[in-house]
């Protein structure tokens, strides 16, 4: 990966109303540039955050309104511009997707990934949300290099599931771009350990962008937002609050963990 | 699993004696099966820990002194006893392995587990730790049926392997039990986190013993032995002296969770 990195992990609290929501993503991903930032993530659905049936019934092809902005935003800012995801249903499909858009510095289309496990539970608080009602799942793993590094994509419940950031981690990705809408309710008992668990066990530094604060359908987001280096270590970390944080990624923080305890080559087939 | 199951988890600060630490595990089991402990675990290498060197060349087989006193211990007192693990040089075999040794309560030797994956690493202190020049791998997951529910077992370095514990829970698994001697400095950084990740992940009860304190060779370990719940909820935690700590694992909770949140049935092929 390249030496130094300087990134910026956008924590949004979106609502239902896109044109308020990408007016909204635009102003702090803007903000994050002037910073300096170079490699900007922005949260899960950050450009419609709804119930199921309401995002799928709002859903865009790709490319469409919200990917256009999003292209033109990276290239004018020229910076690496993870858009979340947002809800993609694709021309002629009834299928929608839960998807996720990598641009490059000049607004090009690097990737996309779309969610592949989709999220269905009933709260302690009474509330079930069943995305799989109104979702499709993906069904491939994306890792692609680019002039940053070895990048990996996964969104919100991937979490729960080593095997997929095991199977990026054996394709040789050096930095998990990780965008998320995580309920309070979870986040509370589950994000901080299982994130970090991820950037540890992979060895790769994690960059977590996540929804906070009260959305509509009852649902509220748990924040705190996270850069976690390869040791675990964490270099930022949000409140609950829509905020922009910022860290610097160093390569050799990554070898430096790497060759201290080599885990990934210690890895068997079982 | 069983409804209820009284646990107790003995931490402890093995040296390079043998009988010492024999004698003192026995004394810390029989405290436990006096509160009530139906099940004991004992920490990784608690009948010797010193240099991998000096634990090869006192190797025992398997049946031998050691699995012999903890058998009748177990038998004694009647408990389901993990007596953490010893170093196990098999009758006419020049390998030693890094063996976990699971009695029931009338000292039958359910299971033995050998580490699958061997610690190799260049601590920040300057000690360098390679337990693949004296040990040889284990080649085999363990899971086994017993009355107290579905056990899996493991070992120290292989927490860092999500793998090994995805196996586990395919084979449907309620209860980890895993012994221990992390190091105070990888401990520091990872063990919470990912004792922790492995619970929730996986959906299991999982019982940590680590060893704690100055040891031979300049070792130190890292304590905070640990029961966590399948939510990740910490049930008991150790600090860094020897203890017994003690827990009670309830059944409906592990259901509650699976329930509400089923992740194990959401794993996909990737």
């Amino acid at each position: 990966m390249i030496e130094t990195l300087d990134v910026a992990v956008v924590q949004m609290n979106s609502t239902e109303n896109k044109d308020d929501n990408v007016a909204r993503a635009i102003e702090l991903v803007e903000l994050a540039a002037a910073q300096g930032a170079k490699l900007v993530v922005l949260p899960e659905l950050f450009n419609c955050l709804a119930h199921h049936r309401t995002m799928a019934a709002m859903a865009e092809p790709i490319p469409g309104p919200t990917s256009r902005t999003m292209s033109e935003l990276a290239a004018r800012l020229k910076i690496t511009l993870l858009s979340g995801s947002i809800c993609e249903r694709p021309p002629g499909s009834d299928a929608c997707y839960n998807t996720a858009l990598l641009f490059n510095e000049a607004g090009e289309l690097l990737a996309t990934y779309r969610k592949m496990h989709l999220f269905d539970i009933d709260l302690q608080s009474g509330t079930s949300i069943r995305e799989s009602e109104y979702f499709a799942p993906g069904d491939g793993v994306v890792a692609l290099e680019t002039p940053h590094g070895k990048l990996g994509l996964a969104i919100c419940y991937d979490l729960r599931f080593p095997e997929l950031f095991r199977s990026l981690a054996a394709q040789g990705i050096e930095l998990l771009l990780f965008t998320s809408a995580f309920t309070q309710e979870t986040g509370r008992a589950h994000w901080e350990t299982l994130v970090r668990a991820r950037a540890i066990e992979n060895q790769v530094f994690l960059i977590a962008s996540n929804q906070c604060g009260r959305h509509a359908a009852d649902m509220v987001s748990y924040g705190h937002s996270v850069v976690f280096d390869p040791w675990g270590e964490c270099l930022a970390m949000a409140g609950e609050e829509e905020v922009v944080i910022f860290a610097t990624l160093d390569a050799s923080r990554l070898r430096d963990v790497r060759s201290r305890l080599p885990a990934l080559e210690h890895r068997r087939d079982l």
